[in-house]
């Protein structure tokens, strides 16, 4: 097992990551001083581990309320948040009772956002069960639920109380998601790490093969170089953008196909192939680096081709994105591979970029 | 004018009290940098205010969204949270476009909670309208919504930009709300103010007839008792509990008849004396000194005759209040006049408060 800190001041926190993880009670139970939590699921990983998990619990005293949600990023909605709440109400869950998640992304940005509103605020813990989770949304405390306008638009920063990734998990992992998880572990490399890029280019198929101690050293520095970003940026008012690369291109794939049609993890990918060919216009990546992008990527069996949603579809969608400040679109590209940077692009560079896809 | 400071480290902020505050538009001008905001008011204030605020606004420059809301405190729901968030959608405001509520408790704590979640958070200014709002919800950063299962039971701790409490607004408002707002103003002196309880003795006659002097007086006084508080305890694990003086019986009284049946203010009047008849079964308030509270709220025409919900109702109902700690009930009581403190009550005590209601 190795321990990552993310360094938040009096907000920071423990990563755990290992396997056979699921069996240690000892990393849940200090944060369980009452007996008492809810454990937030869906159905698709109640029926794999919210048993093993309850009963790890139960078997030390602690009393669990169990939720399973619908799964999918369809559900990431005010009507789903709503059977959390009614659950933690109905059974009197208090303030010092902690909501832990388990699943993938979608479970812990919307118990996240659950914990951090839930009373005004109640403890929280994560044990994500996706690569995507592991690498991703278990650092940086952005929880959240979509709206029918918009993806994410509604949510709060709120950091855990500790994170357990546990590498058994993605042996139940459909490849697709493994895939996907990968995206956002090369997209480390891409923006701030090129001997992490170096390394995944000489591991892919090891990672693919889910070999467990390749995974757990993926899943470190990836953790690792976000808890960095993280700590330096916690609320994305300067670096923290740049693990926004290939999203803002994502995004709108992922809304103009409807939410769920594109596992995240992918339509991050062809964004970032889409990030990567803007930056190529830009006169930063050379074709011989867009191409070595797009083979690791491939490696990684991830989709690349956006959907021909349209160019005015493409900067409509893009138009209602988060990072749009007084009008102007602003990007994260790249300069080279591992180093990212956020930049204004000119508008004609972008519709070049928007119209190379519908070729 | 006066100014107070709400110290908080990098979320403090100033609270500027005084007559004719709606036509100053220096002070809402610094926290508009992009000439951008978002007025969230309700159908009752838009009439009396809103034109007045946006024309300011406009007439420097500042391009207004006006979302209306329908009033009252049983639309303080989801539903009509999300009237604010669509608003904000489709207008395309961004992070760094201010909400600034203009009205009382309920469009501060809705639209704060707004501010809180959208984007993730947004900048927020308060221009409460009520005696109520004045001094109490525009201190302290508690902002949400209600739950068909429970008060306030959704929300976060998100703090305003500014304040902006004009004693003009209060001469629309009506008596029994300006009744309701004394009932907090008076809970100040009761909790930790033994002065301004004697100073509102002698001058609360004045405060009815909306003397704008002694108005001022009063709520720069209430703000800066609980800005105290809150300073001393942000997140409300210690003394900020005392700001509770009659809540859990108000709260079960406001829930129990149905919210919007009775004034918050009002339900904490009649709490505040179930909570001073049970201080005074401790043995710590005499029963001058509950004859002497009671005169008080009387004289500022208060009702402080519980509903008689039923002795089990009301038991119910407290159990279900955000103060349930291990299923003990714990209370906001008085050892004195200007001295509350929190404790824990014996049943049986409780249950006499609770039948003396119902004889």
């Amino acid at each position: 097992m190795q321990t990552l800190t993310v360094g938040l001041a009096d907000r920071s926190y423990p990563i755990h990551i290992g396997t056979g993880l699921l069996e240690c009670a000892e990393l849940l139970l200090p944060h369980l001083p009452k007996k008492r939590c809810a454990i937030v699921t869906n159905t698709t990983v109640a029926p794999l581990y919210l048993a093993q998990v309850q009963g790890l619990l139960e078997s030390s005293g602690v009393s669990v309320v169990p939720v399973i949600l619908p799964d999918g990023e369809q559900y990431k909605t005010f009507e789903t948040l709503n059977l959390i709440y009614d659950a933690l109400l109905t059974h009197r869950c208090e303030r010092s009772t902690p909501l832990i998640a388990l699943g993938g992304g979608v479970i812990g940005d919307m118990t996240g956002y659950a914990a951090a509103t839930y009373l005004r605020g109640v403890p929280f813990i994560q044990i994500p069960t996706t690569l995507l989770s592991q690498v991703d949304s278990s650092v940086g405390g952005k929880t959240g639920i979509n709206h029918p306008l918009g993806k994410n638009m509604i949510g709060a920063f709120y950091q855990p109380k500790a994170v357990i990734a546990d590498t058994v998990t993605l042996n139940t992992l459909p490849d697709e998601e493994l895939s996907a998880g990968l995206a956002e572990v090369i997209k480390y490399g891409l923006i701030r790490d090129l001997p992490f890029f170096e390394w995944l280019e000489g591991n892919i198929d090891k990672l693919l093969a889910r070999d467990p101690a390749a995974l757990q050293y993926a899943i470190a520095r990836s953790c690792r170089n976000k808890a960095e970003v993280v700590a330096a940026d916690e609320r994305e008012t300067g670096e923290r953008a740049l693990l926004n690369l290939g999203h803002t291109f994502g995004h709108a794939i992922e809304n103009g196909m409807g939410y769920g049609a594109w596992l995240h993890g992918a339509a991050v990918a062809a964004g970032t192939m889409m990030a990567a060919d803007l930056s190529q216009r830009m006169g930063w990546l050379t074709a011989a680096d867009v191409a070595r992008t797009r083979i690791l990527f491939e490696r990684a069996k991830l989709p690349l081709t956006p959907p021909q949603l349209g160019v005015e579809q493409y900067l409509n969608l893009m138009g209602l994105d988060k990072k749009v400040e007084g009008g102007k679109l602003r990007f994260v590209l790249l300069k080279s591979i591992g180093q990212g940077l956020v930049s204004e692009a000119p508008a004609d560079l972008l519709r070049l970029t928007l119209e190379a896809v519908h070729v």
